[in-house]
């Protein structure tokens, strides 16, 4: 805001708040308020009742952590799901990621985070521990770790792979290699050496 | 959205109102709406306090027609503003845009968009008249005509005009010219022409 004050300060605390929503800056949080404002039943109205009713609803999936108005959430109370297979994922934006493109067809387990010494997260902070007792539970055959291809990504999956030992699981990890459309002259050497280590028959 | 949910109706419902938004699409509405879940208790919920008190008090000045929390507005109550002066703008996002530089320490008037027969929008149709009031009670020697330099802006800076002729008011418009940082190579033929006639001593 500059300097001077456009309007009262409540329109100025809505300003400053939706300016904190990822995408929106300073400048265009004052354009959707004023978008809002002058699209007031329209838009503004209906939007502050679903926040009211989103707010009021929301909470963590007991079984696989995912963030939903019920619990279990959607997915795990799908019945047309295969219970055989979870697919765990660091967040539930990675969850969400994986639905947009209606991937797979499986249950899933969020983590809630990635293993990291230095930001202290320890593996008592991330939902592991009930990962292993659904695995333990038996109806699962496969462990699909959807992790993202980075160093703590990648520890957490091992750490994962560690706790699941001894347990009758099939463990994978998302395939390395050239991102489709990818062009190899802007791949790092990582993702090249990966994706010619695991060519497959054309 | 996919065809598959990926929340509860709830979310859905938020996330295509966020999307509505300008500046946000369908994709960084669910990023934002991930955003809010994330962070309940330090964006999601004051925000949507935010909004329900915004919704609440948000009125439109019986002065100036701008949109405030109070009635006059934050501009019309400001002692510390030259009475003598009034800016004419098209829309709130226009005052806004002013307040935002600083530019000028006077009153302002919102028309509430321009003439334009094919919208059917008529002289009743804006916050005409009220201006014609607000000069004729004597107070005002200048009126300020800020519109955009459109066919529309232009057609109701006219009527604005002719409305005000025989009142005791200067009438001015916004300058036109090269835009600050502007290269003359970019500019089109009007507005060169207009900053060759306008040329200022050096």
């Amino acid at each position: 805001m500059s300097s001077r004050k456009v309007a009262g300060p409540e329109i100025e605390t809505l300003i400053q708040l939706l300016a904190k929503l990822p995408g929106l800056g300073p400048r265009s949080a004052k354009r959707a308020t004023l978008h809002l404002i002058q699209k007031k039943d329209q838009l503004f109205a209906p939007l502050t009742k679903a926040m009211e009713v989103a707010l009021d609803e929301v909470k963590v999936c007991s079984i696989c952590g995912n963030i939903d108005t019920s619990d279990p959430c959607t997915t795990c109370s799908d019945p047309r799901r295969d219970d055989s297979t979870i697919v765990v994922v660091e967040d539930v934006s990675d969850l969400w990621a994986l639905e947009r493109v209606s991937a797979v067809n499986a249950r899933y387990h969020v983590l809630g985070g990635t293993l990291s010494p230095l930001d202290e997260v320890t593996p008592e902070d991330l939902n592991i521990a009930r990962l292993v007792e659904r695995v333990r539970q038996g109806a699962v055959t496969e462990v699909i770790l959807a992790v993202n291809a980075t160093v703590e990504g990648q520890t957490t999956a091992h750490y994962v792979t560690d706790q699941l030992a001894g347990l009758d699981v099939k463990i994978s990890r998302l395939a390395h290699g050239v991102p489709v459309g990818g062009e190899l002259d802007y791949l790092d050497e990582g993702t090249l050496a990966q994706a010619l280590k695991a060519r497959t028959p054309f």
